[in-house]
């Protein structure tokens, strides 16, 4: 196996490990597991999923969707604000496999009625206060509405309430994760009981791989659509929802300049590879954790040593005096990406330790 | 046309116009022309450069120049420290085209002269003061032991000294980015004078399109390299490179929630569309400027609206309310990038304004 450019690497150990652990947990818990399969956007892992036991997914666009229902998965939600515009291939694709989508106005299940006539099941989407989509919590008037029209068509079924409590990830500690996640669960479990003797089977679905690995009560809540985990990444690491060793993918990057007189080295591989998704430490940016590979894997993290910047193709990593000595030039480094999910869908391809190609799905 | 999706909308009218502006303005000034070809990555691009006069390029990777080769181009400059892992197919390369590869150091030479049998063209490359690659501009005697090196391996020709002055990009002002360039310029004409005596040839390569764009004195530069011109974005217009007008490329997204309580909508259009390139503005963040298109293009940007914040497929845009009413669920609205460069990049096909496939190198 010869790397000389940027390459995604995988350890499907460390992937089968992480799917295992969350599938058990919410097993364990009798609490539906959804997981999110845009981090990974393949196949190819998705048959990870289903020797764990999973057969329901959720995606971000219909064209994954379309994807893992040409794959074989028969139960997919579409945690996206449904688009109108393409309304046809909704309809087609509802036809196929049980589709579940979101709305969070009437005027939108309105527009959805008007073009799909395949059974459909939908979720209506509740913002407990990350303010990015979905209909707030206590505009309950305004929910029972939305609800009322859903009833009015015959193709469609209301399912539940479904929330991405996404402000996790800009918490500081394990326990501001868990009580912020706490309180949106206690804001669905009040909208589930205003509503449950009319809608006995409403259940409450919510997402993010901060809660789902660091919280342990989710009572009240029926499915959980975590996907992070499944690759996890250096934001999650300094969340405190992974340890280093679970983290299931890297960047292997080749070293193509050494600065030692201002602790710098250029590597290739820059915004395109990684992503520009930054985390702040200390004051600092940092784009990313810094390994020497080895032979059985991603090896330890250099010392001190992290991705300060990135242009389109190059990477400059800070590195002290004595760790650089080691490398040269032409070594690979790798990276622990910031946010995994970005930077997999930015490279169309994965390879394995193993020296395995790993398809996905392509966007374009 | 029918546009469902986030769609990358390149107006060629305006690329053609900004082709032709640079390459005259290069020509009158009697400086050799070799635009960046990484901001647009494609042969049906490059064909309008080559309507201009155009008959050598720069790329950022061994991967791209390989494929502008099969295009015809017969001179390329890969403006990125060689990778030594990729020595094979660079002198293969190298057999066929002209190749200009960059070297900032003793070692880099000896690497490459191990594996590169073909005649091929180094730059030295300097740095400036932008601190990313290249060996400091007053490291003379360094630079002297580099000239050396590389007259000792016959295959090789020392054509000149290269800079990119990517620091131009965080100056405030058109007067600022002036500034920085002339002294940038006088750096490399003091080495220019230091060398002639010994190579009477050398030239001097400068990049980056806001000093292309705003300087008007290129006396002593020999050839010139900006890329993003070709499409500008709303970086370039904040810093004075160009006018709106003038930016050829935008993204369109379908609108798919309305929070006018908030004064923000959601677009179909994330940080894997545009890219999370962010501009600062006022102390806000701004990921792009927002019109609404019309039958003959991209329209007016929408006062007082931009794209606030990005996830992955997700974008939130502040709209004023008066604004914000002329707005429906299922419109298409148009992104300005912040940085063409990054969002022509994830977009793995362009659409003209009329309705042609616009076909692009894939990296993977």
């Amino acid at each position: 196996m010869e790397i000389s450019k940027p390459t995604l690497m995988v350890d499907l150990k460390k992937v089968e490990r992480n799917i295992n652990r969350m599938a058990d947990k919410f097993r364990e818990k009798n609490i539906a597991f959804r997981p999110h399969f845009k981090t990974h956007q393949s196949n190819f892992i998705g048959e990870y999923f289903k020797k764990a036991g999973v057969d329901k997914c959720t995606v971000s666009s219909l064209g994954m969707a379309e994807y893992f229902a040409a794959n074989g998965w028969q139960d997919i939600c579409i945690a996206f604000p449904a688009n109108v515009l393409e309304i046809n291939r909704m309809n087609d694709l509802s036809k196929r496999v049980q589709l579940q989508i979101l709305v969070d106005s009437v005027e939108k299940v309105q527009l959805l009625a008007a073009g799909i006539s395949a059974n459909t099941n939908l979720f209506i989407e509740i913002d407990t206060g990350y303010f990015r989509s979905g209909i707030l919590y206590d505009a309950v008037a305004e929910i029972e509405k939305i609800m009322h029209t859903i009833e009015a068509f015959p193709q469609f079924k209301f399912v539940g309430f479904l929330s991405h409590t996404g402000n996790t990830y800009t918490q500081q500690s394990p326990s501001e994760i868990s009580t912020l996640f706490n309180e949106s669960r206690q804001k669905l479990i009040d909208l589930k009981k205003r509503f449950l003797p009319r809608f006995p089977n409403l259940i409450l679905s919510m997402g993010d791989t901060p809660a789902a690995s660091i919280v342990n009560d989710y009572s009240g809540i029926d499915e959980m659509r975590p996907g992070n985990f499944v690759f996890y990444d250096s934001m999650q690491y300094f969340l405190g929802s992974c340890t280093l060793n679970e983290i299931a993918v890297v960047v292997y990057c080749p070293v193509v300049a050494k600065y030692p007189e201002r602790n710098q080295l250029v590597i290739y591989g820059g915004g395109v590879h990684l992503s520009k998704e930054k985390l702040t430490r200390n004051g600092k940016a940092i784009y990313g954790l810094v390994s020497k590979p080895n032979s059985t894997g991603f090896g330890e993290l250099i010392p001190g040593s992290f991705v300060e910047s990135l242009s389109q193709e190059h990477g400059i990593i800070y590195m002290p005096e004595a760790e650089m000595k080691q490398i040269q030039l032409g070594d690979l480094l790798a990276v622990y990406p910031v946010h995994s999910c970005m930077t997999v869908d930015l490279n169309k391809q994965m390879l394995s330790l193993e020296g395995l190609q790993i398809p996905k799905y392509r966007t374009y």
